[in-house]
């Protein structure tokens, strides 16, 4: 059932021993509103602690402090932030038929818990957390407020991406004045590269080829690099956004060798359409991001993807 | 003369025929300052110009739109913004003995103008223009709005730095109500890579080397792979501070060949005293960005510069 934040509260400050659920594979926005709300909860005084399938990256200790769980209680009320479907809490929500309470800001939000606040023009789910901690009669802290600010700035790419609002904005800078570490938050969210991530970086570059004027990039990575460079499926996302960055490329094309000796492509364009081009080979996706599979040789999925490209280029 | 905000306000508005200096190489920040200067003084009836010695880059024009200075008219009234010191005036300033105000947010500003306006707090001298508006009772726009913007997230690394405060994020939270396109803006000024800086991206990936059990990444720039790939200054300040945001490196050195045969060393390090390194080999700098120069062999300037840095590292 869908709530206002007002009624989310008054819920919350009717209940104890509260489990926190966090999305599987977890982003800084939902450790960070986990975080937030188990500490907001903890100074009323309540018994909170916070789970995620997948684990807590150890970055967000450091980032914000221990986590500081109460021990051993049989959970009353369970909790979801930052989750549009239950199916995202994995095993976490296991032993619990029902989510009693889900706070969020995906539109895609399934109603899935007894009650469920989504505000879908917050940037992230930390904003939400933050307008609760009136309601709640929480105050913030240095800690509390870090958590929010990485769930903000973890969800907007520190406030570049078009889901930046003002109000994020505005919420930014009430946190910072709790004396936030700007620098070495943000060195650790945003200025940290992994080293398979420089690996993949040099393999893309090293077989970047640029065609259509220098409009189209094209980069290749070949199973025997990927494997011996480490890699990892957020690196291959980094670098699949890699070559639309180019001056100039209005459409990227990632194509990489499974191990099962198929081909996968993920396009990414700035105005030309991504779907447009992958549709013509047998795949789909959205206007500015879109993917394609090939169980042809890799000369046949290049030369595909050239011409299925160039076609849709030509005729916008 | 160092003012107040309003004293200066109160001089703007006695003056006409006012010309704006940005400095040379321009940034965002004294662009859109000076932009959003222009358009304000404008707004109130004044005949407004602006002037940089080494031109406005085009970019700005598809940020924030034509430049509409007023035609031909001898300056009665020079205003410089986000320039610290006469000298980065330039050419520009040269057939003006006296620079008549200046809006700055340099704690170096050398007080050199008739009257001086400096807020050494702000992030940018955007927020010291933001702040001037209601001063002389001009309003904004979208255009006003994204110049100013442009110069807080310029100056910020788009809220990254440290020297973010809550003042720029609440300034940045007013001037996005007015409507900026967040996704295109910083695309153009944050997304972009030029070919050339690619290029040597490449060149330093395929060099880098690391030391110290990973905690050193060493990169070297030979004159030949410069020449070939373009590059400016700018990529070269860019892929300096690159090493050292890789994970787990503490001490990130670039090795660049002259065209005069003689070497040139930027380190950037996390924790450990860059000035400390490179004053070992005859140079000096920051704790956390350094530089030196080698008049010997390659092999001999790499050697100095990991021998210098071990000792740092493991004494500290």
């Amino acid at each position: 059932m869908i709530i206002t934040l007002e009624k989310a509260a008054s819920l919350l400050l009717q209940q104890d021993n509260i489990l926190i659920l966090c999305h599987r594979n977890p982003d800084g926005d939902t450790i960070g509103s986990g975080f937030a709300l188990k500490k907001m909860l903890q100074s009323l005084g309540k018994r909170v602690r916070m789970d995620c399938e997948t684990g807590i990256p150890q970055r967000y200790e450091v980032l914000f402090g221990a986590h500081e769980d109460d021990g051993d209680f049989e959970p009353e009320y369970i909790v979801a932030v930052d989750a549009a479907d239950r199916k995202l809490l994995g095993k976490a929500v296991e032993p619990y038929p029902t989510v009693n309470l889900t706070l969020d800001h995906h539109e895609t939000n399934k109603d899935y818990a007894e009650y469920t606040y989504v505000d879908d023009k917050a940037a992230a789910a930390a904003e939400v957390i933050f307008r609760l901690a009136p309601m709640l009669g929480a105050k913030l802290d240095l800690r509390i407020a870090t958590a929010l600010y990485v769930g903000i700035s973890t969800d907007t790419g520190c406030f570049v991406y078009s889901n930046t609002t003002a109000q994020s904005h505005m919420i930014a800078g009430e946190l910072i004045s709790y004396g936030i570490n700007l620098g070495e938050v943000n060195k650790i969210l945003f200025e940290t590269k992994t080293k398979s991530r420089v690996e993949i970086d040099k393999i893309a570059l090293n077989s970047m080829e640029f065609f259509c004027n220098g409009e189209l990039a094209f980069v290749f990575l070949p199973l025997s690099a990927l494997e011996s460079s480490g890699v990892t499926e957020d690196d291959l996302d980094g670098v699949s956004a890699m070559p639309r960055q180019i001056e100039g490329v209005k459409v990227g094309i990632t194509l990489r060798e499974r191990a099962d000796g198929t081909y996968k492509a993920s396009v990414r364009t700035t105005s030309v359409n991504a779907a447009d081009i992958c549709s013509q080979c047998g795949g789909g996706g959205h206007k500015r991001a879109a993917g394609c599979e090939f169980k042809t040789s890799f000369e046949e999925a290049k030369a595909a993807l050239l011409k299925a490209a160039e076609k849709v280029m030509y005729a916008e």
